[in-house]
């Protein structure tokens, strides 16, 4: 009872495959004629389907076609990216259950994958932040999820052969690798087909951006670091439409980009997209400080998702109770002179690094969110076209100013205070 | 007609299974029964056999038995090593025909590469070092080699999807990275099993430098470049005793510890290996100044490796006719405004990284040959045991000078004179 391959599952088919399968058929509830299968796949790239038995439980399943959904198959993709996203779920899920969902089963031939489903209330949380939701709980959630995957993936954890198997394995994952080569570190710096902005509002400033050599050398190292420095498991696609959030859970889908990159482009990619917010929060006012107080909650969790990650990463470094390929109790442990000291100090460095490349990458995605080839539904919602080119127009400036000034700023405070001021018009 | 798996060859074997293979037997004059066959491997790993015919004409056989020759059974090593070697001898020769021997077979099945023998008069370089000879045409011939392996290799040349393609090859050669990690980033830094130094000559520099949270820190963010910067395809043993020479050849044999690391590992590699030189040739004086001509010219090679290395990269870089995937022509190409102006700003930041990476990667392995289970013959050879340790100590504090320093050097010119300084006692 094979999938179709290459058109999309029909309900007929999906609702036969569930049932043929003891261990599926065991997570939807009810008679299988009584399901029933959405498509809801709002994302740009595949298809998915949410399969609902009685009392609204039953499961999720993503398929991958040879093309890009939204640009259909004038843009091939390869299908193998559902095998990585399905590696990349077990590996997160395996290092931080709490926030990813479980992988059911994974049917390479159709590229399907059949997961846990994240049943309503969840919403992805770039629309809560649109709606201007507060989320409390979210700062904690992600830090968690992204030192705990961030940690333990990296050398810091694993010994260098487990290490090195697992660069080996995603470094296939290129193709993935390639899009985001072209679409976050190329393409928004110069003249590229696919580019577009909110013309002729900010005609100006992209303009300006494509002259400037601080952007394009800035941009090319960290494109050289994204693809050489294999410092842990990215998600890689770590925006806020692969969060998923109730009041009181958060979870992390979609991470069909994973490979082993450089720690800052996570943290990055989601400090981005809360900027994104900050600075799209007055297209959506109906008057004027309508929004103060989600912007203000907006600040404190670009602030907390920084810290609060870089307190997590500590101690995960510091719990672990023997040394590491990286760090091995030889130099470090408890018989060496000074160890917990000189431990320390590489630590202070080792996440200044980390801090700077975060700044960087978040930069970068913030100049290809108003210039690149995708936008953000933050603000492509606002409906004025003034009131949104004014909006993008800052979040374009600040992202080209944390792109170049990576280095100058002393800590995540500094972050936070010149982007609000940016938005003052100061 | 099989080979023996785990014995190393017998001489009638090698001659059968040599006759048998038309290709093979091409590359012997004369008959099977007047061939000689001499197993001379002074290296500690391998064996390996120089099968001469009929004009001293013939080939090298080198065998990877799985464990490391001189220890013994008991220090295993994997014989994957033999395809690493091989796929890296293909390669580099690819890329730097004039510099790498020829593979003419590989057979798994016992491990053993048949390749171009470099017949006398090319000896191994470091021991025409320990003799005196100068070498006129050395850093043309190494810097030519490193420059043209590193570029070709890199980000800098290949497209994304054929590094990483590369990346993951290389990254299943381990077992011989961990090796270097124990030996050069973690043993010589604490109390290891296997380290020695020449005792009690050096016991208070020697602990010293493991009390030494300066260079505890060096030698760990080093190791985690090592791992985790998948820069270019690295030789990774460019000592002295991998280079073979002739008054007007260079050859670099030898690299099976193959793998995608920092460019500066290699160029530290070699570096070092001539600054071990230096610092050893007082020890080889009968006459003090006997070898100043020498020396002089072992400090111009420092000067030159380094100098014509970054020249030949920097113009293999402008050379490229298309872009890369690290600098596209849609940034940097002629239709992008100030293009070469800004590459050439790019290739500025690039080297100087390069550079410190090369500084500490040197000092790390003179480090590692004072202290560390695998010493040098340069110094071993001086007789003298006090006089050898005067040697020692110079190299040992040059290479912790070096090692917790490197971000200090301006130039090579410092390094050169900075070295020359402490051998004089200043
Ligand atoms: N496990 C899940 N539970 C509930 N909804 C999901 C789940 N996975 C995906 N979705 C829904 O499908 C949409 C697209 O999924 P996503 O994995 O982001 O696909 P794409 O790779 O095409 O972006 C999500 O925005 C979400 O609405
Ligand atoms: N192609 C060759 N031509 C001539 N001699 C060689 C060749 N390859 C190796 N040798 C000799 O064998 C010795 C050991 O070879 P090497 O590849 O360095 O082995 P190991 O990996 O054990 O260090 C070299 O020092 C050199 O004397
Ligand atoms: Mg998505
Ligand atoms: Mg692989
Ligand atoms: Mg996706
Ligand atoms: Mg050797
Ligand atoms: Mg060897």
């Amino acid at each position: 009872m094979p999938l179709s391959e290459v058109k999309g599952f029909t309900e007929e088919e999906l609702k036969r495959y569930i049932s043929a399968d003891p261990d599926l058929r065991s997570k939807v509830p009810g008679d299988s004629a009584s399901w029933t299968v959405k498509e809801v796949g709002d994302g740009n790239i595949n298809f998915v389907f949410i399969v609902e038995g009685e009392g609204g439980k039953g499961m999720v399943v993503k398929q991958a076609l040879p093309y890009v959904r939204c640009i259909g198959e004038s843009w091939p993709l390869t299908e193998e990216r559902a095998m990585f996203e399905t590696t990349a779920l077990v590996d997160e899920h395996a290092m931080c259950p709490d926030h990813v969902p479980e992988v059911y089963k994974f049917d390479k031939k159709c590229s399907a994958i059949f997961m846990e489903y994240l049943a309503p209330p969840n919403i992805i949380l770039r629309y809560g932040l649109i709606d201007g939701v507060v989320y409390r709980h979210l700062a904690d959630a992600v830090s968690t999820f992204m030192a705990t995957t961030l940690f333990k993936s990296s050398l810091l954890n694993l010994p260098s052969d487990e290490y090195r198997k697992k660069v080996s394995f995603y470094s296939d994952n290129s193709p993935m690798c390639e899009l985001t080569e072209q679409v976050i570190f190329t393409d928004p710096y110069g003249d590229a087909f696919h580019n577009r902005h909110n013309s002729p509002h900010l005609d100006a400033e992209v303009a300006e951006l494509r002259r400037d050599a601080g952007a394009k050398i800035a941009i090319s190292e960290l494109k050289h670091k994204f693809c050489t420095h294999a410092q842990a498991l990215l998600h890689g696609d770590l925006h806020t439409g692969s969060v998923m959030v109730t009041d009181t859970t958060v979870s992390v889908i979609d991470p069909e980009f994973a490979f082993y990159g450089p720690m800052g482009f996570d943290l990055g990619a989601f400090l981005s997209n809360i900027l994104l917010a900050f600075f799209a929060s007055d297209g959506h006012e109906a008057r004027p400080g309508d929004r103060d107080e989600h912007r203000a909650w907006l600040q404190s969790c670009v602030r907390d998702v920084w810290n609060q990650f870089q307190n997590k990463f500590i101690r995960l470094w510091n719990d672990k109770a023997e040394g590491s390929s990286a760090f091995p109790d030889l130099l470090f442990g408890e018989a060496a002179q000074d160890g917990a000291a000189t431990k320390q100090l590489c630590q202070t460095t080792f996440l200044r690094q980390v801090f700077e490349d975060t700044l960087g990458f978040a930069g970068a995605k913030m100049v290809r969110r108003i210039v690149g080839v995708a936008h953000v539904q933050d603000m492509d919602r606002i409906e004025d076209e003034k009131r949104r080119a004014e909006c993008e127009r800052r979040a374009l400036l600040f992202g080209k100013r944390l792109l170049i000034g990576r280095a100058a700023f002393q800590n995540i405070e500094e972050v936070v205070s010149e982007a609000a001021a940016l938005r003052d018009g100061k």
